[in-house]
């Protein structure tokens, strides 16, 4: 494509996307088409000859638009807030017109550098100590996964240096809550531990690992003949938010040789607030620690933090060094292939560096406080409402609520398809969008705050929606 | 950020954008920064206070441009071509301006579905059966890692549910070729296989594995107790781009129940063009094959394209249910977050897409087919040329060379330095930029060529600089 025609079309393309943002309001929140109706849109062989740009934006609005949920919508409460603030969308804009390759220092020294920079900037306003350091990876997914192999080649003295997890003569073993996001029994699988050596760990009345099953879970392991391998802790669950004793694990950790990893993917945004740090203490205990700043923070996707204590732990275990790789600068600067499992690498850190220049560490910690003062306000509301429930403390954004006509007390499948209902004709109402999840055997409604664009009138509209729905009997 | 600001800003970068890739021949390809000339430019500490994007190109001019390494630049020879067509850059601008999350169906339909078409777009560009399924992934590196822990895990008849590799009772071995990428062990490595079980069988004259060491090897494990679990395959290999005897592989794999997996990360694109498509033929033998259209093709990284004969066994080795990312259209369309590591997943088809409607396959092919013309081209003049040696033969588009002056003949070491010595001095004229590799103990001079902007003068620019090069002693 030529500069003309990208000049044309980029500029169309920015007013295009600016009024999306200024009318989404107006949109259905979640998506309404069914599966299969987009892609009757499209063609179903490739175009042979150019078409060129000209359109494109008809086109977006014609075959895309009608397939998007979005994210960005005031009425969003579902799943997480994944924020994409403009100031980032311009940084990917940059990022993907400079083309670089940020896979070693030499290909784009910048791509590094200012990863280090932001890194260390997040580094202080998260109030973690110099003894952490940053490198972007694209989801805590892939992060939770690195975080246990590292754990496993700690444990296993560098099996991989041998015969793997297959020579290994006592079998390690690692453990998370049972209120613990997915991607932690995903690591566990994928770094080849296996299920039979994964402990799930019952957690208390707030949805908090109990502190004492997990050292019975130990020392049974240990009088078993097995390794206690990596413990993760949750600072919140995906569920409800609840906070694992940190503290606590983290001195089992050390007690027990355990690498800890810290999985604060949603609410690690929040710690920005020093008042809100007390939810996190025991932190310096960690080996490593993940937190999203593209979900509520708002760095846009996909922008993940990884933080370790030993670099070189980690190069050792993910680097590589073949001989078409190498340069001149090995040893004086950070070759970033080295720091995860992709080798390619986007110039990601733009985004965390536009995004602070936008709005300030005071400017973020504004927002956080008032998506805080919203879910209190929140939670309030449903504590004083007859026939609503709340079901898990409230110390971040999340509120998880459900509807209890009396004649359905006590039955939970009953009160599992009302709620669902419930949801059904919220989201089918289009100006709000909620999630459920099942908790301990009981379906609740996740009402999920902190998208940019959600002011307190927003969420008000949630809560009048909620209770019609649930009116409707 | 408000919409106003953004559109101010937007059209500034559009253009600034347009005006470096205008401009970029002018700039030495090669960034000339030392290690922390970057990072010194910005601020220790993160922004208190809100600053707003006023000044940004200033401020990118300043602080990034000069830690750019210019991979679009038409002197780009080094590592692999990886072009960002201006289309594509469109496409990431429109999928961050969205900020739409693809991890299921039901979180944004349209980032599911026109995946779905665009990897069977591509499907049938390569000339693939419908026995495939294509997925995006970030990179091949992360691709040949799902595509190991697949192959991991259908030998074991899925150990991840039970003790992992933890409980295997005859090792699992992987082969590939000792010229393939560094992903291979690296992966295999992460996957837990072991250092001890990874064959890295040693190649032909011309660099390609050699079927009856890989035969051996095979029957030697066998004999030995050990499992044969997986085999790599590469076309081209990352150094001379060599072509691993892909049939004689598959067959192999077929007769000991290996997983063959195939890299062509970077040549893949080659096979576009029907008259390519000899170089992989048996690759309908393969179970999992990955090539980067953010290579060579130029849609922009990050676009890699996984291909599987098997998605349900992609799905029961990768995927996760838990109750909070369960929708009503699970099971009447894919959940992508299902078919890789990272659970969140940007809206990248619209690079392919956009890529696709501004060129045409026909496009594409004309352009192939122009870098396969400049290498042969460039290969006959390094084989006319006294004093200058070519290392493999040219099937793509990199020239692998070397200059042997009368009085280092035979002196490896100080060849070495001599070769190094002219790619330093091309690189720093500024004008071209080249990578150097070892090659069985030889270090050349990789010419990789397929730069969108490279034309046959920058080609011929290239020849005359390493000739002056060379001519200085």
């Amino acid at each position: 494509m030529d500069t003309e025609e990208f000049r044309r079309i980029g500029h169309e393309l920015i007013d295009w996307i600016a009024a999306y943002r200024e009318g989404i309001e107006a949109r259905p929140v979640m998506s309404p088409v069914q599966p299969g109706e987009i892609r009757a849109l499209l063609p179903e062989a490739p175009p042979q000859r150019a078409e060129g740009l000209e359109g494109l934006t008809a086109e977006l609005d014609r075959v895309v638009m009608p397939g998007i949920t979005h994210w960005n919508h005031p009425g969003w409460f579902a799943y997480f807030p994944s924020n994409s603030d403009l100031s980032s969308v311009l940084a990917d804009l940059v990022c993907a017109g400079l083309g670089a390759q940020g896979m070693s220092w030499q290909t784009s020294p910048a791509a590094t550098e200012v990863e280090d920079v932001v890194m260390d900037w997040l580094r202080q306003m998260l109030g973690l100590s110099e003894a952490f350091t940053g490198v972007i990876h694209d989801s805590a997914s892939s992060a939770t996964f690195c975080a246990l192999l590292c754990a496993r080649e700690r444990a296993s003295s560098f099996s991989q240096a041998r015969s793997g997890l297959q020579g290994e003569a006592a079998p390690l073993v690692v453990y998370a809550s049972d209120q613990g996001h997915s991607s932690i029994p995903k690591a566990a699988l994928l770094a080849g531990f296996g299920k039979d050596n994964l402990r799930l760990i019952e957690t208390d009345e707030d949805h908090a690992l109990r502190l004492d099953l997990l050292e019975q879970a130990i020392q049974a392991d240990l009088s078993a003949g097995r390794k206690p391998c990596a413990l993760v802790a949750a600072i919140g669950t995906t569920g409800t938010t609840a906070l694992d004793p940190l503290e606590g694990m983290a001195a089992l950790a050390q007690r027990h040789g355990l690498w800890l990893h810290v999985d604060a993917a949603m609410a690690g945004t929040a710690f920005v607030c020093p008042e809100l740090r007390w939810m996190w203490a025991g932190i310096e205990g960690a080996d490593s620690l993940v937190l999203n700043p593209h979900k509520w923070m708002g760095a846009g996707f996909d922008l993940s933090a990884y933080f370790v204590r030993d670099p070189e732990h980690l190069i050792r275990v993910m680097g590589t060094n073949p001989s078409y790789l190498r340069t001149a600068q090995d040893g004086l600067a950070r070759n970033l292939r080295d720091w995860g499992i992709p080798l390619g690498r986007r110039f990601r850190a733009l985004k965390l560096w536009f995004f602070l220049k936008a709005h300030g560490v005071e400017g973020l910690q504004a927002r956080i406080r008032r998506d805080l003062g919203m879910a209190a306000w929140l939670a309030e509301q449903v504590d004083g409402a007859p026939h609503w429930e709340r079901l898990a403390p409230v110390p971040l954004q999340t509120v998880c609520v459900r509807h209890v006509p009396t004649a359905l007390a006590g039955d939970e499948t009953a009160l599992a398809a009302h709620n669902r209902t419930l949801a059904d004709r919220v989201n089918q109402g289009g100006r709000c969008y909620l999630t459920s999840s099942v908790l301990k055997g009981r379906l609740m409604l996740r009402l999920s705050l902190g998208a940019q664009a959600t002011e307190p009138r927003h969420v008000a509209l949630l809560w009048e929606e909620l209770q019609r729905a649930a009116d409707q009997g």
